[in-house]
């Protein structure tokens, strides 16, 4: 006998300008669900979702349209998309089966029909929180391995930068450049969060931002030999202050701008661009999209170190699908330390 | 029996600020030089000079010093330095005989004692032009080699800009280009020389940036489904204006910066970083030094493109050392078309 639910959902509720509030947003108990698909449609499966990736880039796709335009927009009146994690409740898809786990983008609702699966991914490997998927063994561990390994060609003794350094790929990817033996320095937007990256991430030094008036030469103190690599999270001034603090033949590997993102049609000014040449520099901006393929090698790389305790990881949740605006919204004021999830459910 | 002559010499006058002046150099006639070496120091050559490179990055070497110093800065009361061609007139080093050619780094002057010419690099082939080894077989040809055929990894059919494209390296890659199956426009600061481009290097197309008021809109005009490959002569607003034109995975190959030489202390801003994230572009900068090895793989290429005419190489020569100066101030208002060069004496 079919059971009706209420399914909590967040719609969004106006494309957004400058800066996302959580009234962009609203969290309805309107639609009903039904927990039982109908067994005359074949290939579809219902969803319970249980953890909901935040992520700057969703930012994005909160305006109408900008240039440059890499994703679609989400739709007013109708859910967020992002990374998920869900358990699945019915299926008449033969691939996916009731009680297995799957990642992917869903929507952000508590229950999900979903009638194309073979673009999700299922989970294979339970012995590490769910919700990791969301995060280290997701988006951000693979922009941080996609970044630091393919791209960077770090070297023992190198000296490594990164912004937005607690957050989700940057204290990832800051255990990477450890890993490999650089020196590694990374920003955050609080004292709290620099404690972090030394004493929990085992950074060699951190900074908090917010506190430093001349960027470019609170860099020259940290990095008195230069920057080989900067992994960048955040683009604009501080892009800006990383430029002449580069060594020759160094190397930005840029992931994303969020400081750019609440301001699209006014972006800052970058003056320091002479030092690509000065310095013959490499620049490459990427996303983890078109490196799909490496998620094998990424898993060889990741699963060991998580087991073995080699990485640390860290994880900032927001209990119950009502929190979720909030917890997006923090992400551009810098709330978040580690990687912000949402838990609609635990299972 | 040793003959004493006048030496004529650019020397540099005083360190410059903002846009060069001839009255920054001198020319004297107050040095004189022996037209014979000292038999009792050996590993010397005296050269007759005859050819002088302007290149733009000379200008920097006109500065004091600036942030990111890459080359030495020239001595105020000394000759210029700069890639030229000589005639050995005298020897006392095993490796060079009267009558050689070389070419290298010699002094803005006629005649030159080096006194350790194994940096120099001998001339072996005289069948073209010896100027050419001031630029397309010198640095200009080797930049535009290396950018182009190291770098860009241009496919068949994709979209080719290059700026200052009727310049020294302008001309060459946009013809690298053509030869690579690409679409290829070039800017330029005439309607001279956007003529140039069209009819005798056989760009698709070319424009008169100082005619265009908004330059985003004249790329997206000549590139309706956007840029593959920028390769870069002049930074600053015209970067700006290229990077919201790029298409995915596209790629800047950036040799040098010449809109910002005379400010480098206020340099422009550019705004539209955020697509190289979008676009997930590669940017490099690079200079040719780093590639010396490559030299006789470019020969390999130029040398038949050369005899068998199948590219045009053209020389904006100013003779006769007096008019030195002018011809590298030249370089900063655009003056010359194609490659800058002083022909100090002809043989």
């Amino acid at each position: 006998m079919a059971e009706m639910v209420r399914n909590k959902q967040v719609l969004l509720k106006n494309y957004v300008d400058g800066f996302p509030k959580e009234s962009d947003m609203v969290v309805t108990s309107d639609a009903t669900i039904n927990l039982e698909l109908p067994k005359n449609e074949p290939g579809s499966i219902l969803t319970k979702n249980l953890y909901l990736s935040c992520d700057p880039m969703m930012r994005n796709r909160m305006t109408e349209t900008y240039e440059g335009a890499y994703m679609d927009s989400f739709t007013p009146g109708s859910p967020l998309v992002g990374v998920g994690v869900s358990k699945i409740v019915d299926s008449t898809h033969p691939d996916f089966k009731k009680g297995d786990y799957i990642t992917g983008h869903i929507n952000w609702e508590e229950y999900s029909v979903i009638r194309d699966p073979q673009f999700l991914t299922k989970i294979h490997n339970t012995d590490v929180p769910l919700s990791y998927y969301t995060g280290i063994l997701g988006m951000a561990g693979m922009t941080a391995y996609v970044g630091f390994y393919e791209f960077c060609s770090a070297k023992k003794g190198e000296y490594f930068f990164v912004s937005a350094a607690s957050g989700a790929i940057g204290h990832i990817v800051g255990q990477f450049a450890k890993l490999a033996g650089c020196y590694v320095v990374g920003s955050a937007g609080s004292k709290e969060k620099v404690d972090l990256l030394k004493n929990k991430f085992g950074f060699d030094e951190g900074f908090n931002y917010k506190e430093e008036e001349n960027l470019k030469a609170t860099l020259k103190r940290y990095f008195p030999e230069g920057i080989d690599i900067y992994f960048d999270n955040v683009g604009g001034k501080m892009l800006d202050a990383v430029l002449p603090n580069m060594r020759l033949h160094g190397r930005i590997a840029s992931c994303g701008m969020i400081s750019q993102y609440n301001k699209l049609d006014q972006p800052e000014g970058v003056y320091n661009l002479q030092h690509v040449f000065f310095k013959r520099l490499k620049i490459l901006g990427f996303t983890f999209y078109d490196f799909l393929h490496l998620y094998p090698k990424f898993y060889d790389l990741i699963f060991p170190l998580i087991r073995e305790g080699k990485i640390e990881y860290l994880e900032h949740t927001a209990e119950g699908i009502e929190n979720a605006p909030a917890a997006l919204i923090g992400l551009f004021s810098g709330k978040n330390v580690g990687k912000q999830v949402v838990a609609v459910a635990h299972n």
